[in-house]
């Protein structure tokens, strides 16, 4: 499966606004008017995550969702990664 | 509002299985089966937080979940907490 480094990831995170390669992955921190917005988000993000059988390493506090994506399968960075974000700014 | 250190909290903790003081707040790492049971407890979990207004920093990785509970507005471990460790150990 092909991975991207920082460089090749160039032209799939202009169209990603927010995210940024970081150690093998791509981040976003998302922020909320609240916790029910933060968690409202998290819950149709889990369904699309678990239907496309690619999770996120995610954190929450009160408004704010921080996302990891990467696939460990690969040791990296892959389309999986790019698909899952795009469905992420879908749930917003 | 009373906060606890380490050795006041000994006794609630006893109580409260798998969770441990850690810098000034409790901590649990809880393991399910896999995703959709980590996020199952997850979407339980919250409604009774935002119900009790008082709320975790929690990440979640497929099937693991760690939660650390600490009040910020008192600046530690308080009995919010214990309750909400409490309500969350309901919601497996």
């Amino acid at each position: 499966m092909k991975t991207y480094d920082a460089h090749s990831a160039e032209a799939q995170l202009k169209e990603l606004p927010g995210w940024a390669f970081r150690d093998s992955g791509i981040e976003k921190t998302y922020l909320f008017e609240n916790f029910i917005d933060a968690f409202g988000f998290m819950a149709k993000a889990a369904i699309y995550a678990e239907k496309a059988n690619h999770h996120p390493e995610w954190s929450n506090v009160y408004n704010k969702v921080h996302v990891r994506l990467s696939t460990h399968d690969a040791g990296g960075l892959t389309d999986y990664d790019f698909q899952l974000a795009q469905q992420l700014e879908k749930c917003l």
